[in-house]
């Protein structure tokens, strides 16, 4: 990975949608887009789109405007170095099963392939085509398999401790869906879900802007 | 509602973040915060802390900070006129359940009272407190209960169909965990979770921010 290279977070942000986008236009048979298209679709302005596409090599042309083909396959570049995108999920409580079974299906590579939990009671029990392990197996388990990236889904009062054994073990990222904020080495990127914090924005956006003006 | 005391979206978007915090603060017994420590506490500039606090009224001194209780007292009159905040849950499948028994916890009296599926196997069981109710009751059940806020996890292929069923039975505001984009009305607002955009976003950051510079 070039330095020069780096992506800024306030475009990294926002490139979930600009792939989710293009991926669309290509399932219509689209192969080109230009930054206009691009901003009423995804209610964002054009300079905004222009300057983060700017990001990602040297992809637009004036009176042309983006190759989808290009595009999707800087974005699947940007995803990972690898082919498959193996996901463990640690604490399988009601929200660990409902992610087991979600459909994560912008990417077709990237799948849970093994969740972890300390009770016996579902440790051995199977959600989709996932089989729960014992937490004791996880080190063993996401060394063979290669597993990078976890979704948290346990109680909150184990969070940090679990979360500190999963950097020990070598674990680069974390989807936290936990409401405790977890602290980890800068090089451990930590995305977190707040259920609590979401409901609470929709209901500021309610009082604020839920009426006509 | 006045018009003039709009607060902006972006502000809006940080204010659960704040109300989060300040509340952290009251239950160590602190009576009073500056900007300085929001700043750090929340890692956003100060600049950007003392602008949006300009919209919460006249609440801060210079030498002095803010006052706890007149924040946290504003914050809770910006999320709901009603004391009570009574949620609706539409589709009971593995996320929907988690949700119902999600702890939603920063504001005590914001609870999901009523959970609604179309299935005749779901109908009738009980998620911690709810009952599953029938699809068909839904109108009823909304307008005894005063229900303005539905979570919607049902199937992506129907979400557009129920969220128009819900804006013609006057539901103001939706939180959408379905893949899908919905269109509403301007005076019903919707926050979209979209799961796969989080996970992908995990990933853009690992790969452009995981490695140490």
């Amino acid at each position: 990975m070039k330095e020069v290279n780096k992506i800024p977070r306030a475009t990294l942000k926002r490139l979930p949608l600009y792939y989710r986008f293009v991926n669309t236009l290509k399932a219509k048979g689209e192969d080109r887009v230009n930054s206009k298209a691009i901003s009423e679709g995804l209610n964002i302005d054009s300079a905004t789109i222009r300057r983060d596409f700017s990001y990602f090599g040297e992809l637009g042309k004036k009176g042309y405007g983006y190759n989808i083909d290009s595009l999707l396959e800087f974005f699947k570049s940007e995803l990972s170095d690898s082919d498959v995108i193996k996901i463990g999920v640690v604490g399988v409580g009601h929200l660990g099963k409902a992610l087991i079974n979600y459909n994560f299906s912008i990417h077709d590579d990237m799948t849970i392939t093994e969740a972890f939990d300390v009770d016996d009671d579902i440790i051995g029990t199977k959600i989709g085509d996932v089989v729960v392990k014992d937490m004791k197996d996880f080190e063993k388990i996401i060394q063979k398999d290669n597993i990078e990236v976890v979704i948290l889904t346990t109680p909150s009062s184990v969070a940090q401790e679990i979360t500190d054994d999963l950097v020990k073990l070598g674990i680069k990222g974390i989807l936290n869906f936990t409401p405790k904020r977890i602290v980890t080495p800068n090089d451990v990127q930590v995305h977190q879900i707040d259920l609590g914090v979401e409901l609470q924005s929709l209901l500021f956006f309610m009082k604020n802007y839920g009426k006509q003006s």
